[in-house]
């Protein structure tokens, strides 16, 4: 079983206006010293794999058909293996 | 200038819709090795501080009050330095 910690975020170029409403209220919190935020999206998804490469594939492929949008968004991902459940 | 790469994701025992909804469309996609999905937010915050520490104090304040909501969610995040642009 592995454990992937996907994100994904609009690329740099790109306006994000959840990103500049979260930094008007920041800075209505008086949180001044805030220049920039940008938003992004966030996932953990557990993989029934044998194989890390393997599993790594498939959530590359996950990225590319579902989690994100490659004409505005770029993903980066981790992978790490979770211990399996010992039967006791 | 820190930059804060923050985390906010539902606690464990909070029913994640949002997770169902896309591990259900990467089923029907055809990756049925997928046993969980947890959704959460990613914010990457510029700040302007002369010291990590307050910066860091200073995003735990924003989690707080602002970005996670603590009584279903939970942060964490990570500071990391920027290269101050010098004047050339």
């Amino acid at each position: 079983m592995f454990l992937a910690k996907v994100y994904v975020t609009l690329k740099p170029t790109v306006n994000d206006p959840q990103g500049l409403t979260i930094k008007g209220g920041l800075h209505t919190l008086g949180f001044t010293s805030v220049k920039q935020v940008r938003a992004g999206k966030y996932m953990e998804i557990q993989i029934e794999a044998t194989d890390k490469t393997i599993a790594a594939e498939s959530v590359k492929a996950m990225c590319q058909k579902l989690l994100a949008n490659p004409v505005i968004e770029i993903y980066r991902f981790e992978m790490e293996e979770l211990p399996v459940a010992s039967p006791t």
